[in-house]
Formats: structure tokens, sequence, C-alpha cells
């Protein structure tokens, strides 16, 4: 297999530790001349599900590369090392689910091995930081030429821990789904693509009515939070492709109590054409 | 044009979404021999001043670059992408005022365009991701080689929006000017230079009165926090070259309650002869 | 001296900033073929200790670099400008004990020199930002194949300003120690080596005692914080090879109200045969 140029990091290790810089040296000692992008380390600890949207959203973005991802509450119990090559790249993680929505992302798994191959990790190996001592090394190797096969047992691809997919159904007239993930800027992105939204009958210019918690929520439905008022709520197909509810110069997640996982169901709404949509904040719901 | 080995990217993205990292891919991708720095990603949503400031006080340090900015509230809305040259470097984003100190800050404009060139985009761009979609893949050909003229049509720098400048005005004994940041330390940055400080007479070793907000108050003029006790108040010509408002030890800003935008009028008071100066907190400020 | 292609950064500049952003520059411009790589930037404003320690327990896993660290509450006073080498290494800061630990875990300084050669510097120093202006331009030079002694006056590795080591004390069975840092997952690290807890009859299956602030706190001593349910407390020895206490898919730290100086003493108890240990949680504690 040939070397990649690229290796990118993704992990739940923050900025303030030094975690991610052993990871970073181990692979400078390693692969020297692999470059090590970040994407990023700031997932809540321990969020497979906030790490696994991240990466399948980050990494059709990237050449070719050795994508190594560490959200790993199972540490040092005994769930899987792994190392899965999927179009064209190589995923190295545990085998919790966070790396199968990239990899499904990336057309599905063409190979896999369990990271048995000890030679290819740090000579210590501890409890607690297989970052440093056992994925970034491997993917280093990788990184620098080794194949796939040589970092370990060959494993069915279709044994691999895959994590469920976020609820997301079109039936007549509206969409159930939930909120995926919620980014800096407060957007709630759902699970429903733009393709669910038309199939629903969503389209800019309409309205959509949000159903959550027992609040029903009217929006706009536009094409980028630009063609509404400041302040105002408004959905959109958002740069990944999915759904997004967001407010112009605000934040929607916060305002409406929307967090990863709130159910929400979508339907579309009589034209939008009375006076400019004004969203009452509950009392009880967080402000931005 | 030649070749750039180095890129900077400054966002408003923040770090734990995989924004940053996709525009980071895309350049890999493109330029696989330019070498990505990143100024921050932490400048507060749509805070093109904030943005601003930081980019026009950190590229001075660079070697000649591409340098992509993006604070983009207008994203979507028919504000134009430019690309400027200025300084050997070429400034790449929103034609929303962000780049406009760095560009003066670079001796000016030396010629423009808008990014209408749009083999150089990303096959798909979305509405609200012009960072990933065209600012950065724009940017990663240039660094690799393409001409500013390829990239666009050339359009008159004088048309460029410029931000308007922190007010700074001096006058007979005194100084108006405002708070352009506030820096992770809590230092309070004036739209007040050295020569500017120099010329209302304040000099290492005196004290400047400071009022703003109905408040008043002294502090000594040093040449840095370090020449004052832990805890105090104190007045420097900061590493911008910008007066600032600083407490060893601690933030000043805060304290103060100085934000940016705050107008702050300066002036200088007698010598600082009395007993070691010890500010004395208002009951309603917050203390660090 | 051979050049270096890897240098090391780590301070207490933040990341909100263009500081960190304008030392990369400066690298840039002086070793363009030095490839960068940020420890962290996010160590507490002027928090020397926890610089240490990071900075010793991360640069062990780095191919020999030069390591610039910078948390100098001292900047603009007459403290010394320092390079060391060490273990193939070269550490850059200021001689505040910074790097006293780091060059001990590489086993103690061979040469040091105080950062003398102005012709290394920027040609603007400022009084505050030496990290800018001094270290790193200094440390490009040495990454760049300038060496240690032409980069100032030769001082004797004995007269460099050395942190003391936190408390460590083994005695008759039991250990007196202090929470060393605390990181991202609320960890508490103390100053004990898997050999102190080892001596004082510390091993996973046991029990260890923790008495600190008139509190008395048994918790299970195990090989990982996954070897105890959700929820639960644990000690086991670090990825850094201390012990540390946590709280598996929780943090102990804010928990237990430990911070960094905190004393600790451990012992053992009996063998751990209850049972499943419940914490309970005082009520004037913060709990995560």
């Amino acid at each position: 297999m040939a070397s990649f140029y690229c290796l990118t990091f993704l992990t739940d290790y923050g900025l303030e530790d030094g975690f991610v810089a052993a990871c970073h040296g181990v692979s400078a000692r390693i692969a020297p001349n692999t470059r090590v992008i970040d994407i990023t380390h700031l997932v809540p600890p321990g969020d497979i599900r906030r790490g696994a949207a991240v990466l399948a959203q980050t990494v059709p973005y990237f050449p070719p590369a050795v994508h190594v991802a560490v959200v790993d509450p199972g540490v040092g119990t005994p769930r899987r090392a792994i190392a899965v090559a999927a179009g064209g790249s190589i995923f190295v993680g545990p085998d919790n689910g966070l790396l199968s929505w990239a990899v499904s992302a990336a057309d599905g798994a063409t190979a896999a091995v369990s990271l048995t191959n000890t030679a290819l990790w740090l000579d210590a190996v501890t409890p607690t930081f297989h970052g440093r001592d056992i994925f970034m090394p491997v993917a280093a190797h990788l990184a620098a030429g080794t194949t796939l096969a040589e970092a370990g047992d060959e494993v069915d691809p279709a044994s691999l821990v895959a994590l469920p997919l976020p609820v997301s159904r079109v039936r007549d007239g509206a969409a159930d789904a939930e909120v995926v993930t919620v980014d800096r800027f407060g957007n709630a992105q759902l699970s429903l693509t733009g393709q669910d939204a038309a199939r629903v009958g969503a389209a800019p210019g309409m309205a959509v009515e949000l159903r959550f918690g027992g609040q029903r929520v009217t929006v706009p439905f536009r094409t980028t939070f630009g063609d509404v008022a400041p302040g105002e709520l408004v959905g959109f197909i958002d740069s990944a492709g999915f759904v997004s509810i967001a407010v112009n110069g605000g934040a929607a997640a916060p305002r409406l109590a929307l967090r990863p996982g709130t159910p929400v169901t979508l339907s579309v709404t009589e034209l939008f054409s009375g006076p400019q949509f004004r969203f009452r904040r509950p009392r009880d719901t967080i402000v931005d």
C-alpha cells in the first residue's frame, strides 16, 4: 500500500492537556513526512455519536488519508482496536461505532483488521491512553507505508460495531427526525437530508412546522440564514446537506432547547405570506 | 505569480466542529505543498471588527503568504468575495471590511479581484459555507501558483469595503479613544498608538487618567505590567504598539467593565509620586 | 549542531488572540522547513507549575526537537531567557522553573546559555511579548542549525531556576502527596509514581484511602477507570505513570474538590471485598 501524506486526528482529549500533542509527537517519530491535521479534539468526553457525526461530515473534504479517531470510553476494556479501509482512506480507532458513519459515507469498508500486531505499538502500552500508545503509532506506520494486512488480523467488515443511524422517517406529509448535532453557532442539524425535505414538500420560500417536546414552532424555510431578518428563526439545507434550524445572527438550539437526540417532526405548512415571523420566546428556554 | 509556501487562516468557526478541518482538507487536496497556519478560529461569531483587529496585528509577523479570513455574517447574501494583493501577500475573504485593516497595515491594496472564476471553487457550493466552498479553494489555488487575475474580475481597490477605524483623536492634553480588543489576559487595548501617547505627554514613570462610563481611574503608566505590584492596574505600550490597560497577574477589562467599543479618554496627570497606587474596586464592577 | 525538523510550542497565550500565530509566523520566516507542533496554549495564565507538568509529561513522546515554552509572568523583569540542551533536545524559555521538570525528565541539562545574542532576536523587542520577539526567533534559529553556543553566554546548568518538586513522601504504610494536575476529564493526578504506590502496598484489586482537607475517601485501586461501574471513583496508574483519581465517565476532581496543590495522603485499606463502593457526595462539593 502506498504511503499517505496526510493523517487526520479527531478525539475528545481537549486542548488544555498534552494528550493531543503526545500523539503528534508519536506520529512525528514514526512518520516524519506525514502531515497531521486536527479535525477537532473538543468532542464532549465519551460522546461517540457526536464524534461520528463530525468525522463523517468532515473527511469527505480530505484527500485520501489515514483518519485516526479516538472517542473511547471503553479504553482498557476488551473492545477491539481496528483499522478499516474505505474509499481510498484508512480509518483507525476503537471498534465502538465511532468510525461507522464515516466509513459508510466513504462507500463502506472494503477490508478491516483488528490491531493485533504489537510490533507497531509503542513499547509500553498504558491501559488508559491507547490513542498515544496504539492508535497513533499504528496509524503513523500505515501512513508511512505499512499495509493494512500487516497491522493485524483480518476481520469481517460486517462484524464491526455500527452506530445506529439517527431516526429519519419520511411519512405522509411529515418527517420524523432527531437533532444530530448542534454546532458552534447554535444551529441544530436534523437527521433529514435535502432530499427528505423535498419529499415532504419543503422548498425555499415555504414555511415548516417543527414539533418537539410538546412545542410547535413554525419557521420560514429558506436557502440560508441570511434570508431572514437578524434574530429570526429559519430552516435551510446546511453545508453538510442536512436540514438545519438556525437564527440569523443568533443561536437556535439554546433558544428552542434543542439538544442532540431531541426528536423533531417536520411538516410543511401553508405558503409563508403573513407579516414577518417573530418567534415568541417561551419563558423557560435559554436565550442566546 | 510565484507560489506561496504558507497560507494563514482566521475565522469565527470555533474549534468544536469540523468546519476548520474541512477547509484544511480542501487546501490539502489543492495545494498539498502549502502549509496552513491557523491564526485563530475563536473570533466571536460575526464579530468583523475583532477579526479585523487580530488579523491586522498578526499578519505582519508572517512571511509573504495567502491570508484567508472568514468572518462572514452575510454569507449567502450578495456581498462580494474578494482577493486583494498587498505587501507581497494576498488576502482572501468576504468584502465586508474584515480584510481592510490588515491590507492597510500591509501598505494598502495594489490590486484586487472579485472571485468570479467558478472553476476555482468546489464543484458544489453551499449557501452557508463559502469558507470551505469558495474562499479556501481559491486561496489554495493562489498559494499553488494561480495568479490573482485568474481568480476573477479585477475590481478597483478603492471600491472595497473599508471598516471604519476606531475613534482616535488627540487633542490638547487628552486623547479620545476606544477599546479595540480585549485579549486572553483581560488586557484592554486602546486605539492609541505609542506615538499618540507621547503626543499627549504620557511616558513611562508618569500616571494617566482614564475616563469612561462616568468613571475616572488613575493608573501608573509604565513599560510593562511587571513594573507594578501584583494586582495593580497599569498602562503601557503593548506588543502591537498600542496603549493597553492591564493588571499585573490579573484581568483589567472585567475589573473596569471595559469592552470592545467602550469610549475612553486618556490624559496625563501629575508625576506619580505618592504611595503605591491602589485601585478601589467599585462595588458594581466584575472582578477577576 | 544539526538542524531539527520539529519545534514544539507551549504557552499560556490562549487561542482567541493572534499571539500564538504571530510566533508561528516568526518561525515560518526564520525556519521555513521546521514543523511547529503546538503542545498546548491553554495553560492558565501565569501558572508555571501547570506548564511545567504538561511539558515534562509530553516531550518524552517527541523526537529530538527544539521545545519552546513560555509561561512568563515575569516578562519584562530581569529574569533570564535561556536555552538548555538535554536529552538530544533544546529547551527554550524563561528561567523561571518552567523548563526544569522537562529537563529533568530528559536526564538533566548538559549545557545552557543565556539568550544574549540579540542578533537572533526580532529587530524590535517589546517588553511584554518575548515569546514572539525573543524566544521563538532564537528557537527557530536553533531549529535551523544555529548552535547553542551562538545563542548566548554559557551559564552553569546548576544556576538555572528549578521548580520545587511536588511533595511526595513515602513513609510507613502511607504516602504524602499533592495533586499535580487536573486534566480535561477531571482526573486528579497525584505526585506519586506507580513505584511509590507499590511501596505503600497499593496494587490493582485493593482499595486505597485518600485523606485531604479533613475528608477520608476510600476508592478501589484498579488498572483503569473502566474497571469500575460508571459514576464510581477509582484510583489507577495513569498514562504518565502517576497515581490518578478518576470517575468512570465522570470528573473526580470537581466531585472531591481536589485542585492542583491539594495535599493528599494515600494509604492502603483492607482488600476490597464489600458490596460495590458508592461514594456519598458531601453536600458542599461541586458535582460533575
